[in-house]
């Protein structure tokens, strides 16, 4: 049985670096803050909490030193943390702190703020404070023709797709006078889905590792599914059924966004192990 | 028979505005010399020569007083007109100015300016002269591929169709971090094009009138024979031919952008004069 594991599975470059910011200042401090779970990974967000990474989800509830995930904050959330004198462990992903940067420079400069994504994510929702609480979130064609205004500045959530992100923008440009569009896209998503459907397409049997709440897992399962039948979506290695690897001989491996190298590498293992057991 | 003219045919609120402008400096002046032809119609710029209204193509032949057509010239014509001392009678079209104003703006604010047209039409020509002689003219996705900036300015030529800006604006979106579109698109062509649709539909014969060398009238020709197969362009009344008219009941008028409603009168009245003689 032959294991491939897709290229730019599991942490974009976001993520890695938040991971990073973490472990340091955990080496330093005993307990830290975090606003939200670091990263869509149950596993992960445990593993953390042990090392005393204490996920809250109000500002009021921290103590001493505040981890930003990669997501990013509002300006009134910093403002939080410098007003109550707490330490503030900064892992905001810099290409959301980029988008953040352009939210805010067209609003100051006038401009009718539309941000493409998706209006309940966490980076969205920071996206907006950005615009002084003045922006659109539209997410379809259809939210795009509502739109009414003669100078319009757009940026994206950075985990938008490309095709997505071009059709709204081409609905908007028909009806306007001005826009000004930041392509804030990163991207790592688009590479690693690119990456899974060509793995999916040689592999008899696809496993997708990845949190049950991942947004961008789910999307990666759904892609390798349309292309590989027996397709599974599992978040460790306990869920991996013998059965599944009967008459298999090519196995794909990829993760969504929040997957750790050593959830991947202890799957990889558990594979070897039953392909010796099964053969 | 039945003879309508489809809406929004002939001239353009801005060369309507050029002919009233040379009407008035006529009635002061002696001769004025036009850079270029006024319009693209013969019958009209032999009209307007008989008036005083002498066509030359380089400003070094003008004196006394230059008209500027509604295409709009170069800043260095001005420049030539102001230290020749003549009297400048300025008739760019008032849409033009702003889409030389916006190409002005976007270069010297530090973008790649991108202007979508046709590269040998006079009001691009003066477009790039506006974006100091620094902007790439394009007209079609394959080479909007070819472009490589990071921050791109877009302005239209006025009388782009909308599809094809949005098609090459999309493909621009995809490539660059930053992208600032100026619609200069005049719906004026568009509305035309829409109305001649219309009645082209409902007609058995469609005469489109304009010179020959008016690309906004071939276009109007394309559109009303690919709907209505007797289609004809005519410049004249002395081009219509009576047997065109045999077993028409319903026959449709429209007129390009060049077009002054004293031709489209003159060839209604002949129509009607061979109706009576036919049947």
């Amino acid at each position: 049985m032959k294991i491939r594991i897709a290229e730019n599975a599991g942490f974009c470059y976001g993520v890695r670096r938040a991971i990073k910011i973490a472990d340091e200042a955990l080496s330093k401090n005993k307990t830290i803050f975090s606003l939200g779970p670091i990263i869509h990974n149950p596993q992960v967000v445990k593993d953390y909490e042990n090392k005393g990474l204490k996920v809250v989800e109000d500002i009021n509830e921290a103590k001493n030193a505040v981890l930003i995930r990669s997501h990013g904050v509002s300006p009134q959330i910093y403002e939080s943390i410098y007003k109550k004198n707490l330490e503030c462990i900064d892992a905001t992903c810099p290409f959301v702190k980029e988008a953040q940067d352009y939210a805010k420079k067209l609003y100051e400069e006038g401009y009718f703020v539309v941000i493409i994504g998706d209006k309940n994510h966490p980076e969205v929702q920071a996206h907006i404070a950005y615009a002084n609480y003045q922006a659109q979130v539209i997410n379809s064609i259809q939210e795009a023709a509502s739109i009414d205004a003669q100078k319009i500045g757009v940026i994206s959530q950075t985990t938008q797709s490309v095709d997505n992100f071009v059709s709204i923008v081409s609905e908007l440009v028909k009806k306007t006078k001005e826009i000004r569009i930041f392509n804030t896209i990163c991207d790592a998503t688009e590479k690693r889905q690119e990456s899974a459907k060509k793995l999916a397409l040689m592999s008899d049997l696809m496993i997708v590792i990845g949190g049950k709440n991942s947004a961008n897992t789910r999307k990666l399962y759904e892609i390798c599914k349309a292309l590989c039948k027996n397709t599974y979506h599992i978040e460790t290695k306990h869920e991996l059924k013998k059965e599944w690897f009967e008459n298999v001989s090519n196995v794909g491996i990829t993760a969504g966004a929040s997957t750790p190298s050593w959830i991947i590498e202890d799957i990889i293992k558990t594979i070897e192990a039953i392909d010796h057991d099964v053969y």
